[in-house]
């Protein structure tokens, strides 16, 4: 008995991103209730050096995809980064969605150990597995959906917690 | 191989914990610097109806020390929810970061099927070990350290999602 690298993985990300379609549904149908330009909202940022809700939204799904890709051995699918709308917003979580139910959980689980190296543009960022799952990508991606709910919750849209967490049972 | 119920739990806690002490640190040292009154940050909020700052980091804490806890078969150490000064809620990360310190590995692993209750003021949360931490715990506790980290950025602390996420490696 323990937990497998797919359940921390591939099973959370999905919860998640389902949960964030839903905010974002919220976001949209608060923005035409109230007649505001949705673009208000997609561009809104918590300070002037922080990334606007577009952003917040691209790089959870980035997590997502590079995580789960990385984990099975897969190339990462690479998204435009174009989204301006939330329609387009929803359809990349969709995609993200979509690419997650892809993969078997035989491609991931094993992978606690599997080398696993990030090149950014100042560093290489070298780790196994599992602190990479728990210790990078859990903290990036939940930060990036907590991040975007704040951004709406912040500009007055009607959402709660129990929107960000989903049902727990 | 796989990840254990330790691993996910206790060592993920005391990371972010001590991350998030880094963070509010930063934001004592700004105040300070700027000659702004403590409780201004302390107090400040996303929205009128979101938790102030240090609210965000009493349920962060709770979510911890609540798991662990639960987890491991032992009482819930109860606190006075009345921190009011950065030393405070320093104090109570420190007390939190303890007391998941004196929690051994064999007193949580093997806890993915135990049957754990949350009561509330308005209902009662039924779950099994494994999904109370990867679907409930999980989501409010960065949700609540990622808020914390929000409230200081939007409120001019020089921090970064470095501090938030460590050094991964």
């Amino acid at each position: 008995m323990s937990i497998t690298m797919y359940q921390a993985s591939v099973s959370v990300f999905i919860r998640m991103l389902d949960n964030l379609s839903v905010i974002l549904d919220k976001a949209a149908s608060h923005a035409e209730a109230k007649k505001i330009d949705p673009s208000i909202f997609i561009t809104a940022r918590l300070a002037p050096d922080m990334y606007p809700l577009s952003r917040q939204i691209q790089i959870a799904t980035d997590m997502a995809k590079g995580c789960a890709a990385r984990l099975a051995g897969l190339d990462v699918p690479s998204y435009e980064d174009n989204e301006t709308t939330f329609l387009e917003l929803q359809t990349r979580i969709a995609k993200t969605v979509a690419f997650l139910h892809s993969i078997d959980a035989e491609q991931i689980n094993g992978s606690e150990e599997k080398s696993i190296t990030l090149r950014t543009p100042s560093r290489e960022l070298s780790f196994l597995g599992q602190p990479y799952l728990l210790h990078f990508v859990f903290p990036n991606f939940y930060f990036h959906i907590t991040t975007a709910y704040a951004i709406l919750r912040h500009n007055g849209v009607a959402i709660g917690k129990l929107d960000f967490v989903g049902n727990p049972e």
